[in-house]
């Protein structure tokens, strides 16, 4: 070996076998190079998480994972406590919905004549469809939901809660909204106006002035409040978007109350933006070091492709090791159900923040 | 020339004359190919915009435009209704209120060290560098400006409308929440949670419980109901996010309400991502076809590049075309002031869907 | 379901569980979205391959796939015959003679101070470091080997060929050039001189005149001359670049010459570029059919993913049904020793090509 | 201004104004962030390259340039020496032959049926669509002139210098190879191989044996010497692939021969890939400085954008101030005629390395 310190440790070619678990594809893959490594990084640092104690672990969701697959993916790890608290955009918990209410989005092919969709009332989503009509269905039966509840505002924390409750009352199926419902794990969508249940809760307001409205500003103050709460936080971000930004806005604000908090213990991030055109989804964890919303010395990668390949080789090799997760993992368990979310037997309230000296 | 249908319009190549005016530039562009074509065809379908009567052009801003540079770019087409309606993310109208009320955003490298921008407190994007200690000034300013207003909902608009008239009052100084404000041009925010400004208003609330609040599913409603109220819709969407999907679901909305409206006329798009990973900013106006977002016979472009190349072209390209545009479009004049919106003197309302058969 | 020609087949939600395998988890992924459902579709694509009759598979590799750890896995799928024809850049070639030398790639960072590695002469390729001592030794060694050719023309496929022969006797260890030797499948290099095999050649020259050249032009012959010797083609490409292009144009040559010819029956490609710069790496293979690359009803698809991520997984996958694809699978042998190639006991000239009515 | 080492150039936000020249563009853009930015300085640093003295200028050519409409920017950067020595792909010389031989491209669409487009035999390359008829019609011409040809070995750089001289003599058209004919400037395919340049002279071939061959071992030394030969180099690289590569081999097998040699002075890219795959297409020009393929000091830029949009853009900008470069500039002539390429009166061997100590 060839004496410098920047040659330290060889690059280990992959070698094929019969009978490769997933767990060992990404431990070899890790001592690879370019995205390979990362993918391997990534399962290294998620493992690394869940053998830290008191740690939050968010989970980040944008991009359309639900319609293309991965809705009970990240229900398992919901379920499982493979993470702690879900920030995701509208159009996933709405196309999670969809199908726990039993619909389904199908295989289609991204070059079709999407005239003939239009006019057949399908949707597509790049190579994937579904009907028009049975949306209009859920735009409905959210607008009904919505309806039933008290007419004041709710956190989309409290929103979704109910939402869940009321899809497993009425669907008994698995799903993400029904995994979180019953883990009873905190689900927060900042841009929940700018989706199909935005729509459905505008359409309850056309039917009856003064419906349930989403107090966006309490988001704010929550997630911010169960970052102080922890004892560390972590994050696992899918696709950027709002989520990625609102995990990290909530370190960013609860450093301002209280300044111990450090930034994410831990980061990954599963992204296909770049991050030399200057937008949100697409920047590195370097740059997320400089505002503070990483800690100095995170364990942190990004790794650069779809997360339909990624997340479930990831969660199905951490499912293999699911019995020495549960020894080592005791988190905390939420009560989600009301105006006032409860982590371990305290409050994180919505109100105002938990200023610490 | 061979005989085919196929083989109808040769690609001209581009010729270099000294001299060339960005609007020749650009006409020269759209007879050559890929996405240099593109650009060429975006100017020709925002021309067109122009002509057409009673039509509403949205722009839709994403990724970090204002600390890109682009602020009074976007400013200059508000204030030469060059577009009639904003829709951008919280960043975009933060990054501007920055510099507007006389800090700056200052070039730097990506390959910086960015734990010495941690201790220095610098926060980074790319390749732009800000102070984090006048971050935390703006966010005080929001806050005790939203402790001045009359403590209820508001729509985003209303609220930014405001904030530009606040920023006016105390600055006089261009940018796109002023300039906004002096055209009367309707901003919408639909993810303003996620964002330093939700941060500042979430900092209100710290102070005063019940302090101003965003009622996002009013700009749903008002948001369609001006689709409904228009002659007709077009869309430049700079770089994907919600604000895209945004004045999308506008469109769907409104159809549901008003089955005559058919899709945005015009539309053109300045992205960097790419569809085949059914991310919704990557997405292909074709797909929005088979939404019913965009009309079947409409006039659709999508530029693959940064909007921080594209956008000042083709602004310098409309901008000296300015005065054959002011004499074809006379676009209706807004009010914007209060918790109701006016467009030609005719109410847009925000509580329920103007419903029309 | 609803009732639609375009609504039949429902995406199938990934289900996590213990234990799954490589080809299980690719199985999974075929029936969800986008880019995992691609990966899914390459492994059965590929598998079909194998089980075809008389098929000449051909792998492009295009990428710093052997500095990158891939170089095992390269030369597994040649020596168990998953491919039988190798197009490979110089970059990838050479990358696997350093190791197969005894020398390593390390491990490094993307975001090191390049100034020092220069300083201390280290060549960087993204985040992947090796020494340039090194590198101008093997650079000598190729001059050396080169010298002891006969000094006459050799196609790249002779001259990789001696290559390989010299590196097994002088190492006997494991590498795509030695795989390739051993087993006596084809490797093709068009863009030769570019890469740091040709300085080493061009070292040669420089201490004999007149020392071995590579005649690239009978490269273009023979590869076309093996299109036309086959039952039929099926392309796996890594990375588009020279590779890929020189695989196609063989079918397009051979087509000329022999009408029968209709385009890889199969092709797989796992490419990051994208096809709307249009540039021949991310072009699509759709694209391939206008100009008879591929035919009319090939089994075809895309991922878009690092092959780092891909190609471990997918052979890994393939192992383990390796006892199965030997059943199935009786590729003719090559000779490949002498300035004709042989397969199946068929010579494949390389001077003229085999034109057939 | 806060006070810190790292904020002290503001971003100066553009600033529209009508009439704006696109050198004037360009110097904005140089002032704001991210792409728009690196356009700008891709501009300044061309410009410099412009005014600095014994520079000799690679321009490299990469991805389908000519088909795309750029052949006349690139031939009016030859004729006006903004570039000394040509790099390209074997595919863009070909379709600039396409054209100078009086045939189109024409413009297509990149959602077409491709098996409508076999069946008509027209080939497409994304947008862009050509005759396959013509194309046989090239591939032909291209083999009997290569029939003309005396039958012994030519360095990739002679043989196209007698394409051109042979193009410009039938057609006295405009072009790329007639452009660098006429201007003496050399021009080097290190894949000419795999192109339809290379399918040309293998039907030579087939016709008699022994006819025309590439050695293209003979353009590794030559650009190398070229190197060494100038006074500095500088580079301008469109989209990567085999000329990227080939651009900055030529100045690590000069720093062999030569230890004087530093890397370029200057280096331009404008490339759509990314380094995080780790292909040398994308690689940055901070890894090009680890090889010492840059010099440690080298004013250097990558944008990333189609070159589609760049380069028409940037030639314009220079041809604005073509008086004051043809002041200041003062290139060496080439003679490229014969087998032995001649520099300001200096040959070029192309058989041995002009070793330096």
């Amino acid at each position: 070996m060839p004496s410098s310190r920047f040659l330290k440790t060889p690059v280990e070619p992959f070698r094929v076998e019969p009978g490769l678990a997933p767990e060992e594809i990404l431990a070899r893959l890790e001592r690879i190079s370019f995205q390979g490594r990362n993918l391997g990084l990534a399962h290294r640092v998620w493992r690394r998480m869940l053998e830290d104690r008191d740690l939050t672990i968010f989970l980040g969701a944008a991009g359309a994972l639900s319609a293309g697959g991965l809705r009970l993916v990240i229900a398992h790890a919901i379920a499982s406590r493979y993470v702690d608290c879900l920030v995701s955009t509208g159009a996933n918990l709405y196309h999670d919905l969809h199908e726990t209410r039993g619909r389904r989005h199908y295989i289609g092919s991204p070059r079709v004549d999407d005239e003939a969709l239009q006019e057949e009332k399908i949707d597509r989503v790049y190579d994937t469809f579904a009907s028009e009509d049975e949306f209009v269905d859920n735009d409905n039966w959210i607008a009904e939901f919505t309806l039933t509840l008290e007419p004041r505002p709710y956190s989309s924390r409290e929103f979704l809660y109910r939402l869940g409750e009321r899809l497993w009352t009425e669907t008994a199926a698995d799903g993400i909204l029904t995994a979180a419902y019953r883990a009873a794990v905190p689900i927060y969508c900042p841009a929940i106006a700018d989706s199909s249940i935005g729509m459905g809760i505008a359409q309850a307001r056309h039917s009856r002035a003064g419906a349930a409205s989403i107090d966006v500003v309490a988001d704010v103050i929550e997630s911010s409040n169960l970052v102080i709460a922890s004892g560390g936080t972590a994050s696992v971000v899918l696709g950027g978007g709002t989520p990625k930004n609102f995990i990290n806005q909530a370190i960013v604000e609860a450093e301002y109350y209280a300044p111990r908090i450090e930034g994410h213990r831990y980061a990954v991030q599963i992204v296909t933006d770049v991050p030399h055109f200057g937008g949100a989804s697409g920047s590195t964890l370097d740059e997320a070091l400089s505002w503070g919303k990483v800690a100095t010395d995170a364990a942190r990668v990004t790794v650069n492709t779809d997360a339909t390949i990624a997340l479930p080789l990831l969660v199905s090799a951490l499912e293999s090791q699911a019995a020495a997760i549960r020894r080592q993992r005791n988190p905390p368990a939420y009560e989600v159900s009301g105006g006032m979310l409860v982590r371990g037997g305290r409050a994180v309230p919505c109100a105002r923040f938990d200023e610490q000296p």
